[in-house]
C-alpha cells in the first residue's frame, strides 16, 4: 500500500520530514487508517531532548509532516482524486501548535494519528495526536494550505 | 561570550536541538542582545520543504530550543543566578506555536529573536520571530517550564 508521500511529485519530495527523495531526511509515511490517518516513526537514539526523552523539536516536524500530509489524503477524499502517478494535491503548513503532555520516550515506536476537523477549499484543519505505549504524549493541531503544482519550482 | 547552553550540565547537554554534548544535533547557541535573545541558524542544503524553503519542522524546532534557552536566560536574570560552571536552569517545553508568514529561504542565515513574555515561578513564556534577510517569515510562541536537576537522570 503505498502513503500520500509517494504520490508527491518529484519537485514536492525534497521534504526533510517527508520527502521519499530526500536521502537525509526522515521520510515519514502516512496512511488512511479507517477515518484517521497513521505515520509511524521510531526515533533516533541521538534525537534526545534530556536522556531517555524523545527532542520535542523533532516530534513537532513529525506532526507537522503528518498534518500536510493527512491534509493531502483529506483533499484528494474531498475532491475525488483517484490517487495515481505523482497526482497528490500538496500542503505547507500555516500554523502548528504543538501540546507537550508527557515525556515521550526515546525507545519506543510512536504512533501519530490525525483527525480531519475541517476542509474547507484550499485550508485543511488537522487534529494530531502522538501515541508511545499506547499513550499520548503530545497532541497537535495543523492548519495546512494547498499549494498550486508550480509552487517553489 | 559563551551561550546559555554552554552553562547546562552535562545530562541536560544531550538536546538535538541545543545540546552542546549532541554530536549530530543543531548545536543552537542562544545569548541575550539587549533586551532580546538571539539564536542564529543556517539550514543545511538538504533542511529542504520544496526547493529554496526551509523545511517548516526544522524552523520549529529552532524556535522550540530557542524558546528554551531563552526561557532559561529570563530565569537565571529573574532568580539574580550568577551563570557559571553548569548552574544554567534548565526548561522543557509545555507548548509550542508556530506561524508561518512566508515562506523561509533554504540559503539565508537566520536570526531567531526571542521577547521575554511573562516569568511565573518555574513558567516562563516567550514570544519568537524568525528572520531571513531582515524579513519576518516565522512567529512562535513557546511556555517552557523549568525542570529540576534531576530530571530525567
Amino acid at each position: 500500500m503505498k502513503a500520500i508521500q509517494d504520490y508527491y511529485k518529484d519537485s514536492f519530495s525534497q521534504c526533510f520530514g517527508c520527502g521519499r527523495l530526500n536521502e537525509k531526511g526522515h521520510q515519514i509515511k502516512t496512511f488512511w487508517d479507517g477515518e484517521e490517518t497513521l505515520t509511524r516513526f521510531t526515533p533516533k537514539p541521538y534525537h534526545t531532548a534530556i536522556p531517555g526523552v524523545t527532542y520535542g523539536g523533532l516530534i513537532a516536524s513529525i506532526v507537522d509532516c503528518h498534518g500536510t500530509g493527512s491534509a493531502s489524503l483529506a483533499l484528494a477524499r474531498e475532491n475525488k482524486i483517484e490517487l495515481k502517478g505523482y497526482n497528490a494535491p500538496r500542503c505547507v503548513t500555516a500554523s502548528l501548535k504543538v501540546d507537550y503532555k508527557k515525556p515521550t520516550p526515546i525507545d519506543t515506536p510512536l504512533e501519530i494519528r490525525g483527525t480531519i476537523v475541517e476542509v474547507k477549499g484550499k485550508k485543511v484543519v488537522v487534529d494530531a495526536k502522538v501515541y508511545a505505549g499506547g499513550e499520548i504524549t503530545v497532541s497537535g493541531r495543523i492548519i495546512a494550505i494547498q499549494v498550486g503544482n508550480d509552487f517553489g519550482v
